[in-house]
């Protein structure tokens, strides 16, 4: 039996209370919030507190807050020789004021309003000692079945990737539903294409996956999408991914 | 019974012999390619022709092929009063040097390795008249459950918005393989948040499901990432998608 308690209440923090108290091998000792109101939904109201003081020694304490935030959060801990992790794609592992410390990066979209299957999301793991690896990797394993090893600057990497891979992506959904939207149709009719192109490069590489007139050289299509293009900003997003398509396509 | 013939053995092509061969109320006639066997394994021989004098009056003639040759191939047929439909989301359905014509528009990204479901493939209909709209409404209808009558301005737009959704979201899966390969990650690790991305939007609008840096305003980690991106073409990618989820916010 591992213990764990968690500090924060945003979504990665209560995605990871409702699925850690639902694992096995897992005791969700306490978690930590300024409003406990915020967590009363998912745990005994006996478990939650406001006050860092009140924080008992566990095997680890998950800190799920702000970027901004997680330095300071650490510092409020005074556990001695307590192991903490937080959940961030883009802070260093040093950041955390701890003698013991990890990182615990679960890489997904989380929304509030949205149940996730945590089996398959990745988690990325970091520690300064194997010992304390292997105890975030039980927990790890507790949940899901896509344990990574990541360093630090590895983990960047992959934030920024994910940034392209999910916030950009969402973005030119937008763009699609904006399109849409300017000329009466239902962005619904864009949407088994939304997954189909998803669902491809489960089987093919994205350099294969990839059609469209930039894929083609079709400089016809091209010109008749940006005279039809009125927005500057789509306009300008066409230009860019299009020749860094047809960019990609001369160095093959 | 509708019966049909169509011209061109390209992944539209295929795709479309292959569901309307297996569709009830459908007699696929004829196919015509310039070389007979790219499509022996999906039609017996005899219905297999390359010379268009050969091809028989039927209820629709589907051309299936690249833009640029849609208007030179529907010269070629000769048959008088003949219904003659193409497939392409970007060319106009004057295009057709033909009395009486439409189009038929499948809205999706078909790759010649990858069976597709095409009873979820919206299909885009437009006709001169009401009686050959109903007669490609029944083909539409005979192999998908999503039927759109769109005409050649909205199909116009639909396809730049295709571009967007589909083309450039692949290129950005792209980037995303790019920036793991370069810092020694699979790729593997990315795809469950790109399946999570697109299914997202079946639930939430785009603009409510973006997250990430340029949504929080979080100028600290878009600076992290901009030094990290070495590459030219991925930093300019960078700086124009997240300007541009900026300033969408500030719209709301």
């Amino acid at each position: 039996m591992i213990s764990i308690s968690i500090i924060g209440s945003g979504n990665v923090a209560q995605h990871l209370i409702s699925a850690l108290s639902k694992a096995e091998n897992i005791e969700l000792k306490q978690a930590f919030t300024r409003q406990k109101n915020t967590l009363t939904h998912l745990l005994d109201s006996d478990k939650i507190i406001d006050d860092y003081s009140e924080l008992l020694p566990v095997d680890v304490i998950i800190i799920a807050v702000a970027d901004n935030a997680i330095s300071e959060v650490s510092r409020q801990i005074l556990l001695k020789n307590q192991l903490i992790v937080h959940t961030s794609g883009s802070i260093s592992i040093d950041d955390l004021q701890s003698h013991r410390k990890g990182v615990f990066y679960p890489l997904q979209t989380f929304s509030k309003s949205k149940a996730v299957d945590f089996k398959t999301i990745p988690i990325c793991l970091e520690a300064q000692n194997q010992e304390d690896y292997k105890t975030i990797e039980a927990v790890a394993q507790s949940i899901s079945d896509c344990i990574y090893k990541v360093d630090s600057q590895q983990r960047k990497a992959l934030h920024v990737a994910a940034v392209f891979v999910s916030n950009f992506v969402n973005h030119l959904y937008l763009m699609g539903n904006e399109i849409c939207n300017e000329n009466q149709l239902p962005f619904d009719i864009l949407k088994p294409l939304i997954q189909e192109t998803a669902i491809k490069i489960l089987t093919l590489s994205p350099q294969d996956a990839q059609t469209g007139p930039a894929q083609r050289g079709d400089t016809v299509t091209i010109n008749t999408h940006l005279a039809f293009l009125t927005d500057t900003n789509q306009k300008e997003m066409y230009k860019l991914l299009t020749k860094s398509i047809i960019d990609h396509g001369k160095k093959l």
